[in-house]
């Protein structure tokens, strides 16, 4: 089995979305800050993230206001979304409460209504030997970490303070992780985290 | 002048504390975690990012809460502080609205009642050549980049949720970063920020 990694974009002061995020604006007001490292495509550091994090994604898990956002006018295409022009463009399992009554991308989404576990153990046997991507919202990365459903957080720090939007990490019980691996780039400080299992694996 | 730095540690969840600080327990309940880069006196990197920080300090700023837990039980001492064993002691800049009545250090500190900005250029001023580090605590970091009044801010991101606490940062205006030095030790990322000035440069 792969491992399972929570992977997100946060600001220094911790926001994942800048204010007022909604169907057209998924990262809010000022939140395209947070992605210059992604986009900017002027550093290997940065190229070499994204491209061994894709590289070994068997299957995204994602909440289904992320979905709704990816789904919506500003979202995935055959040129933006997980591992655009890839041949491989892993399935997503998204966490809801009722499957959505009509979509706009009709393929690689699978609707799970039972919950975060349930939508994480199916995407792994769709992964096989490959990794989980738990990419988002903030609810589904904080609670797949509080609830040690993941065995690593990636977080790319982007140097920006946002201010207000979309909370990464907001309460919780206290938990320490293991820092794995740090790489800096121009635009953003990627660590990697490794979170014990509930089992103190 | 020297360069004027900002200089904290915090949890990967933004909290400088733990819950419950108080004059006995600086750091709230939990928050020792967050300084074990700083005291496990184990990894190389950290002891450079200490000793390349202190060596250059030549004068400090503090709030009055933080000097209230310094001047406390369990605060500094000949092998507590900033800077602890060494020959040079920095003074002390506290940024407060009253001069306490009695205290129990009575070397090293400057009570400033007219604002941060006073109390940052008086330790511009002793501190001559060298650097000028704000401390902390939160409030008066966070003052001191929102209000441009240092030129770099340096985080040391500790692998620890602690939930809840002192957040470091908790509103305020979008304002973007340079990250300029990232380094990773065993136990935690420390970044260097440069922070610019109000005035553009």
């Amino acid at each position: 089995m792969g491992v399972i990694v929570a992977d997100i974009t946060v600001s220094i002061d911790g926001f994942v979305t800048g204010p007022g995020p909604d169907l057209e604006h998924g990262l809010g007001r000022g939140g395209e800050a947070l992605h210059r490292w992604a986009f900017a495509a002027d550093d290997e550091v940065d190229a070499a993230v994204l491209t061994e994090s894709t590289a070994v994604t068997g299957a995204v898990v994602m909440g289904r206001r992320t979905f709704d956002f990816v789904d919506g006018p500003n979202g995935w295409s055959e040129t933006e979304g997980y591992a655009p022009g890839k041949p491989f463009r892993p399935p997503v399992f998204v966490v809801t409460h009722s499957v959505p009554q009509s979509r706009r991308l009709t393929t690689q989404f699978t609707f799970v209504t039972d919950g975060l576990d349930a939508a994480i153990s199916a995407a792994s046997a769709a992964a096989g030997e490959k990794s989980v991507a738990v990419m988002g919202g903030a609810d589904v990365v904080r609670q797949a970490v509080q609830q040690r459903l993941v065995g690593r957080l990636r977080l790319h720090i982007a140097p920006v303070l946002l201010g207000s939007g979309t909370r990464l990490f907001d309460g919780g019980p206290p938990q320490e992780l293991h820092q794995e691996r740090v790489r800096a780039s121009a635009h953003a400080t990627h660590v990697t985290y490794r979170v014990a299992a509930s089992n103190g694996g």
